[in-house]
């Protein structure tokens, strides 16, 4: 527990830059949460009112079509921030799940906390400002590879772009992330191992 | 072009609400640009230093795969902004291209002018960063309609998040956009207009 937490200081001092001060007064306004396998953070339908820094574990944030299939939209792993971005700004239903995917301990803040903390401290709100547009680039670049890219072409990409991702986590969620099925992505796979 | 004009300023007004000085300002600091069909606006690896405005035609944003085929991420119509916004805000070489589908009027602005109104028309910051937010959305939806659905129901989603567009653009272009083969597109369109 006392080495998740150093992490997250070194990052808010380091990445973040914030003073002694600030990051005391940023961690105040948190609540640290433990949460089982698949314990479910955010449901659809629900008011995303969080922000979320993950210290330890692995969340997944997916989308219930009519027909059931889930979705998946982004992995968050130890060390990065997540929330549900359209239902949080704009307090409207979301339309995608959160849930653990390991045990996973995250520190939260409610929105209106947050919101606050971004007048007392500006290099925070500059900050979150940034990965908001780092997000959007990431987003399009994945949506070209999407649109542009055979099933194998995206499954390499997936392994450059989330090292370490693919043995945490069931074949079926890694088809589900890339658009394709659970049998084309085993066939890539066994493919790979053979040549 | 006097009807054009009149219609960026009924927006900067009413969606923006800008006053009459924060519009004349916003103008002041434009140059308007005439583009003929099929006029480059950015070429991949350039720097990104412009945002632009849409007054009239339609310009669309795409990337040139190594194979040389091409594929569109984003299609901007008359009374929307469009840039590159990874090169634009890190002054990195583009991944992608801007070109103009259609004989386009846009007004211009440099990544230093449009910095300095933020300075003195802060309103203009925070409907910037709010149209940041919305892509963001609009990229996360899009991204799980490409991984969830099959050429179908892209298709019938693009029909409906894109009035008009579909009757503007060859046909190979919206396949482009949708990550499908012309030949799956074509065949979808048939069958529609047979049902």
């Amino acid at each position: 527990m006392n080495n998740m937490f150093a992490g997250f200081e070194a990052y808010c001092r380091e990445d973040i830059k914030l003073t002694e001060a600030e990051f005391k007064l940023l961690c105040s306004a948190s609540v640290e949460r433990a949460l089982r396998r698949k314990e479910v953070l955010l449901r659809m339908g629900e008011i995303c009112k969080e922000k979320i820094f993950i210290l330890d574990g692995f969340l997944r944030t997916y989308r219930v079509k009519e027909d059931g299939s889930e979705h998946i939209v982004q992995f968050s792993t130890e060390g990065s921030w997540t929330t549900e971005p359209e239902s949080y700004h704009n307090a409207t239903p979301s339309q995608y799940c959160i849930d653990a995917l390991e045990p996973t301990t995250v520190m939260v803040w409610t929105k209106a906390d947050f919101d606050a903390l971004f007048l007392q401290i500006p290099r925070m709100k500059a900050f979150t400002d940034k990965m908001i547009s780092d997000n959007m680039y990431i987003n399009r670049n994945r949506l070209y590879t999407t649109i542009s890219s055979n099933a194998e072409e995206r499954y390499d990409e997936f392994i450059k772009s989330h090292p370490g991702v693919a043995n945490r986590v069931p074949l079926h969620m890694i088809a589900s992330y890339l658009g394709v099925s659970r049998e084309t992505l085993s066939r890539i796979r066994h493919a790979q191992v053979k040549g």
